[in-house]
């Protein structure tokens, strides 16, 4: 099941994709896609809908991030091997916890902004996951039953201010736009092997990124269980899980996006994204 | 005024301390202290009221954080001179931010986990701000009306956690009950100068911290100025500014918290928190 939001900004409504290539309107089912709705009892419920008696969405209308209510977004660090080395950087020994602000949400199609005096704007195609249910002090072999499901996201970073400006990524990883979700939250029974997706990006139709979640060193079951013992994952959390190579920063020279610039994006199973970048 | 929200820990309703030390409940007023309840026409609104007229809440009722719909809490690390000294590092040529979970927010008396496995376990007392109204690319002398008000909160950190554990602090500062606040939210105008408040910790009733806002290195208006450079600042949003010296793991030998520990923290015009740590 491919769930969405569409509408305009901060005034989505939920959807699905349907059999047909359709978008159907499930606000009059549920009042949004966030907390409660995407435990599994109401997943489960969505499921048993019947998509052609809902009603159409107009083609073209804007899709807006697949889930509501985030309270927190996890980024994880040098989670490719690769990746890590064309960052100059080993692969940690445990993983790379660090937050992007919830505020930087955005529809997997929204411009992204180049923010005032930045200098070194770059993409970062990721395997997101979203917590269906709250998980503190989860086991491995607990851990899948508290993902709702997965989406594809570009976790977009200011490198100077990420890592030149006095400390803490956080602060290069957290301007609005800086993370386009999307365009659906696909449940989890839809993804065979979260560890065998495809992830690409483009950049003004080149080629930039070409990888695949086979190649990260700590998994989507193993990070459940791992970010539950530092903090507890609530329902519409979002965990995304590091970016094979490619990035601007690791080009030979180092390359970054201007105004005008479009970043395509594609995750096996997860559909794609496109952003066109706009000064802030 | 001096807002604040109480009852169960999930299920908290919104009230204010009166004049007579009571507090009164604002319930039958508005929904809750979030969003655009925190906006200055919203603020004076309630500050019209007669609290005498408003239903009286039974003493010894547990206070929960003073807001509610909390998007994000930064943190602004190494923001006193002199804490930065007792931690080993040098003062920042311009501020280090990081998030904290807002999972991790509870309420000023409520008792502090200590995570399984921690060793580390430290206090931060520290002038905390609520952001009223959203806040992107403000300049310093527009800065002060974007403020709700101010709290005392204590920025609880695990040092292991947050600085030898691979990476980012927010690791060690994220945990469940890591962010006590409160017992009010102390509206602006009942703070003439956020840069001169004392601020203390006791351990068991042992002085660890006191000190003034008037040795922070970045103040209020320029670090609302500054974060509104690298993020949107939304109302209920949450900045802790910083700590000063005195913390445990500025001890010589570092001293850290145990379950049964209690510490008691204290800011000028800002109330009292008491925290008792407990094992997760």
């Amino acid at each position: 099941m491919k769930l969405l939001r569409w509408g305009e900004a901060g005034a989505e409504r939920p959807g699905m994709l349907a059999p047909d290539g359709t978008i159907r309107d499930l606000g009059g089912v549920l009042t949004d896609l966030a907390g409660a709705a995407l435990a599994p009892e109401s997943l489960a419920r969505l499921a048993a809908l019947d998509p052609a008696r809902l009603p159409v969405v107009a083609p073209g209308t804007r899709l807006g991030p697949p889930v509501a209510g985030t309270g927190k977004v996890i980024g994880i660090g040098l989670n490719y091997a690769d990746h890590a080395e064309e960052a100059g950087m080993a692969v940690p020994p445990e993983p790379v916890i660090f937050l992007k602000a919830p505020s930087a949400i955005s529809g997997p199609d929204d411009p992204v902004e180049l923010p005032r005096g930045a200098e070194k704007l770059d993409w970062e195609v990721e395997l997101a996951f979203v917590i269906g249910t709250r998980a503190k002090y989860v086991e491995e072999a607990d851990a899948m039953a508290h993902v709702a499901g997965y989406m594809l996201a570009n976790d977009v970073s200011e490198r100077a201010f990420q890592t030149e400006r006095s400390g803490q990524w956080t602060k290069g990883k957290s301007h609005d736009t800086f993370f386009p979700c999307g365009p659906w939250l696909v449940t989890r029974d839809e993804i065979v092997d979260p560890q065998a997706l495809a992830l690409g990006t483009t950049v003004n139709g080149a080629a930039r990124q070409a990888g695949s979640t086979a190649t990260m060193v700590y998994g989507v079951r193993f990070l459940v269980s791992y970010l539950s013992r530092f903090m507890t994952l609530e329902p519409g959390d979002i965990v995304t899980t590091g970016t094979p190579p490619g990035v601007g920063m690791g080009m030979k020279p180092p390359r970054f996006l201007q105004p005008g610039d479009v970043v395509e994006l594609t995750g096996e199973g997860l559909g794609r994204q496109r952003q066109r970048v706009v000064p802030a």
